[in-house]
């Protein structure tokens, strides 16, 4: 008997007919003899729709308000998944945030998880009760519901997956798992089994967007085993597990790639102690995320700094960088929406030389230039032109032998 | 500086525009140096809307479920009126029935308060901000959420203003207060200006559609004064109040009718003791509400037992009925669905002598024919075939000259 968490989306509780599919999955594996926590999102359509609303009474961030308002959408839902596992002979109950309880911080829409008090649950599954949380939300100190930010679900069931210490928390998606980069670029693409949190991290925030990145963080600090799997059979999907128990010998296990990218050039900086940190520190105060940074060697006591943002951050950044930039007495600012960031990531690259040039080399034979390179223990990334990224991730999934079955990548 | 409660129903919430009105009196009311609490139902179709999704998964009564579900219709309305009352510059702020906090026993879709701790809600009162509950909602000892049964936000919101101990409960709808008599039959009836609990009880369960009994009662118990008005303008209503400050004089304060009514008589019933209590003891384990009950005197140790119950709940009635009639050895019952029921209320008549008089003569006079009578202190009702209501209530409308401004009413 195994404790096991079943994490559905939005799509997948989007219907009547979806929602009676979702408890049948619950009451199957519930009837197979394991305990159940099912944690659902808003149907499809509803958050929207609900700050739809609000969007009409008021432009102003009142987030306090607007966590009450948009969290009614996962009530409605664990409501319907409780009302369907009862009508299907099954016990069920359902739980919202506050009562679960998970309590947060008063970061209301993006709220921040700080303890999960299981203990009502626990008590239910051992009853033999279908839980059905409601994702997304929680409660703050002072009882007020507070919401986990866009994803939250994910990390409302890695969550509770911890706090009653499942055996798995299965992610239930549109697709069948995690692919070696994205099938709709290289048709090729290979399903996962394995892949470890720090490879899926890289993953995450590399742009693939199969999971939240917060709740691949949380798994991996609980060590709680993902599986992410289709909504639509019963087809094994992806492990995402800690290393230990991982796959070895896979050097490179995906190929990511983010066109949500811009860069940005600031012209014959003064090269002194402290010029970069005052460079970026004004981006970083207005929640400005920096990515790669690279530093040319200085020539007359004066130097360019190169860094990328994202591509929807790119006019706030470059008028940030402008304002700085004259004071420090640099040259201007330059910057070039049309890069994308094309990454190799893989744990076995850190016992493996030679990854890096033999991603250079064959990005260099099909012609594509490479603008900026940032590496990690993991992941070796490139900025290239963004009408090369296609070609990019086509080359290096092709070098890196990823069309082939898993297991048999090595090289 | 008065502490005020203001009730709003789903018509009065149920576009932005609407939302925005709401928030708009609020604000002002705050605005002229009042304490403000502001009750609201689920936008009007929500409730309908939800109960129809559950409809879709189930036809049993999983009424613990279907309460998380609707009660999620309050939580958008409030995080909308306090959206719309923080964009007006107010200082609002949201709450549910469990952060209120109003506990309730565990009859879950018609549950009874228990208590409300509002201590929370008179701390925001005195910091000066507006304050949002969720109407129809509380919560049980176990933290599950309850709803108190259709038209259970009025006693949310009598409730809250005996809890912070209100000065007054204003109840918003869409007609402009309570009428002698229902104005589409008797277009000369008057708005009232004053009545008592008493007589608003019996004009509630009479059929007069203004007010939720129990929220009634519970005004009465805690001596809340109600005043019901008009959501469109600024018009002054009808103030519910306790006797002693209501006025004198005034023997029929209005004229109320039933048309849900039908009679049922078992014939020739043993004339024994225990006869009636074991014929209508099984209508009342199966819910049914028997209200006038009228004994023929007995002739050769036989009568008929003649009732009234719900037009709605007939078919029931009469199935229990004839199984009782058969073990008692009475001779079958008849039926009649098309009867209904004409009620003259006022607290004067408690003082005044010859009002069922004057009420049977002319109704005889009109050719009305009177089937059953009822009376309590304060009513007096009358069975009388369909066809001829709204003639029996024009005639007794005129009869006690309520056509009169309110005060020239008394004879």
């Amino acid at each position: 008997m195994a404790t096991i968490v079943q994490k559905f989306g939005g799509t997948s509780v989007g219907t009547i007919e979806r929602i009676k599919r979702v408890a049948e999955r619950a009451v199957k594996t519930h009837r197979a003899g394991h305990k159940v926590v099912v944690v659902v999102s808003a149907m499809s359509g509803e958050t929207n729709r609900l700050l739809g609303l609000a969007g009409q009474l008021t432009d102003a961030p009142h987030h306090r308000e607007i966590d009450v308002l948009v969290s009614s959408g996962e009530q409605v839902s664990i409501g319907l998944v409780a009302l369907a596992c009862c009508q299907m002979g099954a016990e069920a109950r359902s739980y919202l945030g506050h009562q679960v309880r998970i309590t947060t911080d008063d970061a209301h829409g993006m709220a921040r998880i700080r303890d999960i008090d299981a203990d009502s649950v626990v008590k239910a599954l051992d009853r033999g009760e279908i839980v059905v949380v409601a994702g997304f939300q929680g409660v703050n100190a002072d009882g007020g519901i507070t919401t986990l930010g866009r994803g939250g679900s994910d990390l409302s069931a890695v969550a509770m997956a911890a706090a009653v210490k499942a055996d798995v928390c299965e992610i239930y998606t549109d697709v069948d798992g995690i692919y070696t980069t994205d099938p709709r670029v290289v048709k090729e693409a290979q399903k996962i089994e394995r892949i470890t949190f720090q490879e899926m991290l890289e993953l995450a925030s590399l742009g693939a967007k199969v999971l939240q990145t917060r709740s691949v963080e949380f798994a991996m600090k609980y060590k709680v085993p993902i599986h992410v799997r289709s909504s639509f059979d019963d087809s094994e999907g992806s492990w995402v597990v800690p290393e230990e128990e991982g796959m070895e010998g896979a050097v490179v296990t995906g190929v990511a790639f983010d066109r949500n990218t811009a860069k940005l050039t600031v012209l014959d900086v003064p090269d002194k102690p402290g010029t970069v940190a005052a460079l970026l520190g004004p981006l970083g105060e207005a929640g400005i995320n920096v990515d790669v940074i690279i530093q040319n060697t200085a020539s007359d006591g004066r130097t360019d700094v190169t860094f990328t943002v994202s591509q929807t951050e790119m006019e706030r950044a470059v008028a940030l960088a402008d304002g700085v930039a004259k004071q420090l007495g640099a040259n201007g600012v330059t910057a070039d929406a049309h890069v994308a960031k094309v990454s190799v990531v893989g744990a076995g690259m850190r016992s493996e030389a030679g990854v890096a040039v033999k991603m250079f080399t064959h990005l260099g034979t099909a012609g594509v230039n490479i603008q900026l390179i940032s590496t990690s223990e993991i992941k070796i990334s490139c900025i290239v032109d963004e009408n090369f990224t296609e070609l990019a991730v086509r080359v290096l999934h092709d070098a890196f032998r990823l069309h082939e079955p898993t297991g048999a990548a090595a090289e």
